[in-house]
């Protein structure tokens, strides 16, 4: 294997080999590759945070690959560069990757211009955003402008995503009134853009009707950002219509994002979450791993038997460990 | 209020005013109430565990809530003391305790040798179960001898249930083949005793139909204990039909179980992952209000601007927080 420098000098060139190699040894859960993914990360830092992260939102079965596929095609066209990941929910459920199949996005998937990665995730406190952040680090720095992160459309995917991107897309399906109901408004409360999807053929004039309901919905919520109120758009991914406004609307929402600080302010933020989810992942995880804390532990898990219950043997311990043991502590 | 010597005291005593104090007490969570808490447990230790904690599983509408009540004034009837703990999904979804209307189940609610107690949940780490533990062991300490865990039948709470209890009874619907199908394998899994309830009236034939499904379908799957086959017994709560033989069912079960060195090795599996979750959300708990902590982790804030990708200085921060700081220590 190459080495880290190597690894990193081939990545910020675009090589999109040592892409995939990098984002596996970040998703690696081997403690010795944790320590070369760290290494990694902090040299590709400067390299990071120049691209505009749109999340993909929306339910199942309303259409999300084939219109990440027909609007990253048109992205290229302009000149973007594309990477497209997708974050599964916890492996609780899936026990892995359940929309890896590249299949689903042909023409992407050989465009040299686009990257397509699932990613699948841990089910540690955080799991789901935690790797795709460094993900989506790891795209930047290897020249990706645009980074479409695609949520599955279930459980907690759908908000993680937002925790993550700049903008947030969520495609809908036409359908009645009846249909608007069964939208969970705390994700309608997420969009910067709404999209109508499959707004072709026989469903256009359905199309047209739920957009109206959608825009009135969205009305009644609160902007995403000051002076921002969130578009509706028709869009075909068939018969390739809606793409064109969908960029030139997402064009105006960074612009707008960029000048109002909206947007640093927000990627603040994010980098804080991110920090912090980081923090108590690793807390967890040195608490499992870490031999001296194990050992400690050992002897907590003997109290059982003592008489104290759980709870005190816990709080006792763990306040112990926040503490440190210095040599001279004579509280033990 | 009281201290807590004389609350101790008072519940152990088996005043129910004190048991719903110390509950409350319990699941506060305020800092200064859970000092209190961990010195009430710790006091009441000795008093716990004598009981048989038994899970009543099932999905909404299958008639749980009128199960625990005929079944409750059954064991009542029989010279037991029966606790009943409702657990809540997590609170992110109800924002408190949604089953908690005692006037599901007047007659046990009225019941002086019965104790009803709905649980509402944090959305810690293991939130759903770390306060139940801690409430069954307060029932236990207050002299109830048998405790109903009883789940809202969606989420986790099936899962968690199974953690905290001995015995585990899934409630089942009389149904067709079709039905069958919609049960998740891995609630069937965990179930020590299967019950098809509403077997009264028209829904007679049909449960009788269902029982032979279903003993089918466990027939396939691994016995939760040596020598025990999950059995299937029809039940109707209001014709009082089917309580007797569950509760000598659920008499050899615990008889196999004590035997067999099953019940005490599965306790102390359960008491081990107690103490581990709560250290856990003790290490989470801590991480967020320790002041010193707190400040530390201020300036690891701060060197997000200092070009060190998250996952590193969370790394760090992590690392030196559970090495503790001795003064001598030159790394910083």
């Amino acid at each position: 294997m190459s080495t880290i420098p190597e690894l990193t000098a081939r990545l910020i060139d675009g090589d999109r080999r040592a892409l995939s190699k990098a984002i596996t040894l970040v998703e690696s859960r081997r403690s010795k590759d944790r320590e070369k993914a760290l290494e990694l990360l902090d040299k590709l830092m400067p390299h990071t945070g120049n691209s505009r992260r749109i999340a993909i939102s929306g339910s199942p079965g309303v259409g999300k690959s084939t219109f990440i596929e027909a609007f990253g095609e048109h992205l290229i066209s302009t000149g973007e560069r594309v990477a497209v990941l997708t974050i599964d929910p916890s492996s609780r459920l899936t026990g892995g990757s359940i929309l890896g199949d590249k299949t689903r996005m042909p023409l992407l998937a050989n465009n040299p211009e686009a990257y397509i990665r699932p990613t699948p995730s841990g089910n540690l406190l955080g799991g789901v955003a935690r790797r795709s952040r460094e993900v989506v680090a790891l795209c930047e720095a290897a020249g990706y402008n645009t980074i479409l992160i695609e949520t599955v459309g279930v459980g907690q995917s759908e908000t993680e995503a937002a925790t993550m991107s700049d903008c947030y897309l969520l495609l809908l399906q036409p359908g009645s009134g009846d249909t608007l109901q069964g939208i969970k408004r705390g994700i309608m409360e997420l969009a910067d853009l709404v999209i109508v999807n499959k707004a072709d053929g026989a469903l256009l004039a359905s199309a047209r009707q739920s957009a109206t309901h959608y825009l009135r919905a969205l009305s009644l919520m609160q902007n995403t950002m000051p002076d921002w109120r969130c578009p509706v758009i028709l869009c075909s991914s068939i018969e390739k219509t809606g793409q064109e406004e969908i960029a030139q609307q997402i064009d105006r929402y960074f612009t707008l994002a960029r000048e109002s600080g909206s947007f640093a302010q927000k990627r603040r933020a994010q980098n804080h979450q991110w920090l912090e989810d980081e923090t108590i992942a690793d807390m967890i995880e040195q608490f499992h791993h870490d031999a001296a804390i194990q050992a400690r532990y050992t002897q907590a898990v003997k109290q059982l038997d003592s008489g104290h219950s759980p709870a005190r043997i816990a709080s006792h311990f763990v306040t112990q460990l926040l503490k440190g043991t210095p040599k001279n502590d004579r509280e033990t």
